[in-house]
């Protein structure tokens, strides 16, 4: 054997042992009551608390020259995605694979569920019976994954199903803030844009208010839902200079440039002008303000390139906390005393 | 490590050693003979007999909370889909993974053989000469897979060719038939529906034939093939109930949706009324009859919920039998005295 | 354990190891400086043959019945086709998977770059942020693997941009003629067909100029770019009877069909008639002469099919060459002593 690799194996052969011992410390006799996670509400402010102390420790793991560890061996997980996408499924792929779960993807274009007319329920049943373990699955219908849940003894985890959700999201959204700011609660949040259309907004909103945070909303009252202060606990601004002032967060929401010239926003340079995230705008909040998105970004739209490549910008820490967030929930859903 | 990860590991550490010994005790001197499953008739009642011997095995093997052996590891499998497919690549890539095997897919989409014009046959050398064990390949063209196992060295198992066969498929179902009434010789079956275009229906005659079964077959004039009964021993029926009486296997083909309001079949409304199998039809068959269906199912269409989601239906046992029998199969082409 | 399988494991142990020395001392203190391989320019003439010098010894490997080897275990790859790809995508994700590391697939479909109107940079530096240790990147547009090895940490590999380069393919020729004729430099060497387009051409006329070879360039003078014997040491040729005389290397690029009735060539038969390779331009050659494709090939167009299946053709060992030359590759990048 290459003396480095020697090294490097028997380094992190140690490092995982002592890795493993701590997560199972920190876990103690908590762990998650659904074997789903497709709300925010799946979730209670303990449960959340119990996966930012487990991503937490997953951060180590993430930034290790060698990450692969046997946690979760022998099980399988099935990425089913009926929507495109880049960060949220190579993220959960690479999370299961570094935990040595058997990884398969399915994705709309190479299912038999267009051509064919199979129902998803049907699809979901079939998977089951090949014992998956657990499922990720992106839809674009709102609701999909927890019809899908409840048929099924695998566990789902939702990657996004419509404008409805997107747990993952705000987990991650949520640990950066504690990450950066040192707690959660107590932060003044503001969230910028389409909220209408945004699952991750209605993931993000539901947490803030699980952590007594009531966010203020900026954007143009067509792109924000009618009644929302009545749903959740927020305050509706449509001046983005008003609601910026003071705050600790900034969370940019990505504008569907497909949206401009319809009937929601007049045009994209338009909505850019009075709610775009540039450095005059950023200066009106706290001096420590971080900035976040979710991605993919409309840059120059939702964000000013010197504020998504400046001091401030939370962008790239959301990623990669992202990633330890997946890993921490595989497994706090499958791992351990689950095992 | 986890004190019960420790515990699970030495279980299946121990459990694992005492099934390949159990495997290679049940296939004792047995082996397959062709490199390759393409047809039905590549195999032997005696060899399907061996695959069926494995595959009750590797039943026992899926349930286990740790389903990673190393039994075929170093080699590599691609999967080679020119149509889409869920539960066939799914249920061959997890087994794959499962028995330690390097898998990758190749789906029509990605590959240059549409846009470059490269033959089939000059893309399966190519994949021969980075030395893949075994490829599985599903083709809209009858004879595809045949043409393309004969060229190189990697085993070849179709994963269905056009109207042909799909081997895996009735290896699958009359497992399913003897794992439920113990036997598969003797039973009386009905295969219903499309047999015109169905490889299901191909490979499923062949297989019931060497097994001394001459199925009924029911269906509309127009969607079973001129001459049947000369070519296989089976016999034609155009009414359902008549052909339904008395059966042990009622097995529901797949109708193609699109091909009502053709010459084929008048409208779908049409074809289920005379030919979907209901709870009153089901009511005709052998009190312990069991349903099945090579899936993806037109619920309403090609059988009613109450009976796939009754008693009688064994549509999941079929899933998950496959799985077992693919397993098997790979083990059976790849392992043992192969390796 | 099954007695073939244990002796095979101990078999193969003991080879690895003794594998993974001789690799050690193949490459002692020698390494590659860049941290990407983008174009042949990226690397010297000493670490091209360093490749080579690896390369072989991975031939060793690819085929030996146990292809599993941890030498990069607990790394990630990321293949990022954004044009469809067989045998270049298959052979580095399978080379990939045999070295232990972790790889996940990106197609411009599944992505979020199209749909969404997220940058590839923005795309490049989320996977960087997942920790991704290689991304290797086929793009339409020249120059695009450069601009995002720039932004990132992860080694970048391009599998070919634009009409620009594909430093691997040139690496895999160059060592196919090592292995072939015992020596790279002083032999003659004829490019036949259409260079202006072809990413495979700019590598190998770059990649031969290293070893002081002045490749011969045929084809019709609209698919050669003008002044191209200004840029590179080789020598134009619009007859190919004239440039194949004597050569002991005939690398015959491919013709994209669709540019036949173009501008460029008059039709596909008449290019043929001209610049095909046959039995009896072949002759023309040294008696001992080899013959070479990137593949896919239009057989009867670049090649008539005796020749590419005669005794001279050398375009199966290129794939298997490529693979083993990937092998090499990635251990480079990321093996021995840079982990």
């Amino acid at each position: 054997m290459h003396p480095n690799r020697k090294k490097l194996q028997d380094e992190m052969a140690k490092w995982q042992d002592d890795f493993e011992k701590r997560l199972t410390d920190c876990i103690g006799k908590r762990k998650l009551r659904s074997k789903n996670v497709i709300s925010i509400d799946d979730l209670s402010k303990e449960e959340m608390d119990l996966i930012f102390d487990c991503t937490k420790l997953f951060k180590e793991f993430i930034v290790k020259p060698d990450r692969k560890m046997g946690l979760l061996k022998g099980t399988s997980q099935v990425n089913f995605f009926f929507e495109d996408s880049t960060r949220t499924r190579s993220s959960f792929e690479l999370a299961g694979k570094h935990l040595g779960i058997d990884t398969i993807n399915i994705s709309k274009g190479g299912s038999s569920m267009d051509k064919k007319g199979e129902t998803l329920n049907d699809t979901a049943r079939t998977l089951d019976k090949m014992h998956a373990d657990v499922i990720i699955l992106r839809h674009s219908k709102a609701g999909t994954p927890q019809m899908i849940a409840d048929q099924i003894k695998a566990a789902v985890i939702s990657g996004g199903d419509g404008w409805h959700e997107h747990p993952t999201q705000a987990l991650l959204d949520l640990y950066t803030i504690l990450d950066k700011k040192g707690k959660i609660s107590g932060n003044k949040v503001v969230i910028v844009g389409d909220i209408k259309h945004s699952r991750v907004a209605g993931s993000l909103i539901r947490a803030l208010n699980k952590y007594d945070i009531e966010p203020r909303i900026a954007g143009p009252p067509t792109l924000i839902p009618f009644g929302l202060e009545k749903v959740f606990k927020c305050k509706v601004f449509y001046s983005l200079e008003e609601a910026i002032k003071g705050v600790d967060v900034i969370y940019a929401l990505r504008i569907q440039l497909e949206r401009a010239a319809g009937a929601e926003i007049p045009t994209v340079r338009e909505y850019s002008k009075t709610y775009c995230i540039n450095p005059a705008r950023l200066a009106m909040a706290k001096p420590d303000a971080i900035v976040m998105h979710p991605g993919p970004i409309n840059r120059e739209v939702d964000l000013r390139t010197e504020v998504m490549d400046g001091p401030q910008s939370a962008v790239e820490d959301q990623v990669e906390n992202g990633f330890a967030c997946r890993l921490a929930l595989l497994y706090l859903l499958l791992g351990g005393d689950r095992r």
